[in-house]
């Protein structure tokens, strides 16, 4: 395994600060996640030292009291809500801001059916045509743990290359909203007009953790019942148990496909994210979700190390035969493998 | 901790010899679960040694080469199929056949969520009066896989104390279908007439993993949209990639509210049952799910392990300033935990 920043990855670091309006920096990004989603041991040691590096800088550059001067955006909703017509209405109406917009993506469901979402690129056509916008390639397979781990240092990684807004896209409903409310300063639900009856199974997961619920495609006939739709929700709202004391989660309408709603929309995300600043509140929940996300890759370090350790290997082999006879349970067989990786903990 | 097999411990294991119609038994077999489902250091010492006696049991028992006597099904489904129902139902009319029944569930929303399921025992009045079936009580609060794991051993407490068929409940849709193909022989995905459309997201996933498809409320007014449902699913099936070479899954309709239907259904599941016995299939998935059951076990040990180890806790401390200001990235942060733990395994 290299111990030393390979030139290549020298070279990555080097692009990422190229300025995010650079295709230079973009194409640097692009590599640069394709390194941090890797799984090879070699390309895993490049990652770790490339986020080091991107840190270091960071830590270079910042003054006082930290402040997340980075806004990061997750929009979770059931299929149907539009998710990715919002996204591009957002991100090209913040670019003319002056903004600059990275788009990424949380695919849970991957780890299971091996399916990566369906040319994100493509999609967004207008927001990845954008010089001020990164919209990221479909992601690659992975675990469960993997892809949400990777979101958060791609995050990082956008955000050292000049990207002050992300949008994290959360693909299909469950986990996911989990997850993304671990990678996030902001969880947005978005939601087609009457999809209230629908949602009840699955609402009062994401309520618990939604800081604003937008209805979308409030136009033409569906104008009414998107109304209805956010009377719903409002009333939900109130009875959900609110996340954190300094803000009430609240509902907007709009309509991404006519572009009508989206600054009433992006004022609700500004004024959380000043009132949440306010009460460095945006930098204790990154604290917090940095603190899990290095348990969770400890949790994984630590069985890719007793997978290979030759000793585990030797007497998973030898209790093979009885644990497939059922004559021993996976606990007991589980507690010797722990015994033997604990007393080699280094392998042969 | 205690090293020796405690009296209460041994007392539970008498208890579950007692036969699977007696009262002893079924007190033995319910006080078994808590024992396994406990998270205390001490009842997971004295869980292991209760599978432990358990299984030498079966051991002792066994004869020639290894075949299934008992049957595991699990039973998914979206809300609204009418599982419980259902599994009243088909409970019930194996109980006349002479079988002894247990009803289990798997929710692993319930670890997000904390909530547990609604009454299990109340819900299935009829069939948890039976002598001959147990009905688990509602599962207690715990992690996804500590949920899964448990419902694997419990199944094995079941099939010790006498219960030939054990029926395994889906609760919720998403991951809890893909941890039910770890726990059972057989996945049987039940379904209300003239669901096609809701279905199609979470479609694809079930499909890989059912077995059978059984249409429920086939009567009334529902009968002829069953009989489309039933069209559309074994259209679907035909689309499917085979789980096995042996068995082509099948869509059986029934009406568990009235009764019919289920034994064409129960026909299906022998039918399964026998010739994926005489190919020896049912062993060796049984088999599989045992290794990933102990693979999945020894990771959450060596999670326990590593954080409450006092080198990696104080490591952990003396990082948690530069993780929160983002000066260290998760991923360095737990190499530098991991490397702390593979030099002092064992603590202090």
């Amino acid at each position: 395994m290299a111990s030393q920043l390979l030139p290549s990855t020298k070279r990555l670091i080097d692009g990422l600060f190229h300025g995010a309006s650079s295709a230079v920096a973009r194409t640097s990004l692009a590599r640069s996640i394709t390194l941090v989603e890797s799984t090879l041991a070699r390309d895993r040691f490049q990652a770790e030292l490339l986020l080091d590096h991107v840190l270091e800088q960071r830590k270079a550059m910042a003054e006082g009291p930290a402040t997340a001067t980075s806004f990061r955006i997750g929009i979770a909703g059931p299929p149907g809500a539009g998710k990715s017509t919002f996204i591009e209405t957002l991100g090209l109406s913040l670019t003319k801001k002056g903004h600059k917009v990275a788009v990424l993506a949380i695919d849970p469901s991957s780890s299971v059916t091996g399916g990566s979402i369906l040319g994100d690129k493509t999609r967004m056509t207008h927001l990845a045509n954008s010089p001020d916008a990164f919209v990221r390639p479909s992601p690659t397979r992975g675990t469960l743990g993997g892809v949400a781990q990777h979101t958060n240092e791609i995050v990082l990684l956008c955000e050292a290359c000049g990207y002050d807004i992300v949008l994290v896209e959360s693909v299909g409903l469950g986990q996911s909203e989990i997850i993304i409310d671990d990678t996030v300063d902001m969880v947005m639900l978005l939601v087609p007009p009457a999809g209230g009856d629908e949602l009840q199974g699955s609402k009062k997961g994401i309520m618990e953790i939604a800081d604003i619920v937008v209805v979308n495609k409030a136009d033409g006939e569906l104008k009414s019942a998107a109304k209805h739709t956010a009377v719903d929700y409002a009333h939900a709202l109130q009875l959900a148990r609110r996340k954190e004391p300094e803000w009430k989660p609240t509902v907007k309408m709009c309509s991404a496909r006519e572009g009508e709603g989206i600054d009433g929309v992006w004022n609700v995300l500004t004024e959380f994210r000043d009132t949440m600043n306010a009460a460095q509140k945006i930098e204790r929940k990154r604290a917090r979700q940095s603190s899990k996300w290095m348990w969770n890759q400890l949790h994984q370090e630590l069985m890719v190390m007793a997978k290979k350790n030759q000793f585990v290997h030797d007497e998973a082999s030898a209790l093979a035969p009885d644990l497939a006879h059922g004559f021993i349970s996976p606990r007991s067989a589980a507690r010797k493998l722990l015994e033997d990786f604990l007393a080699h903990p280094k392998g042969k």
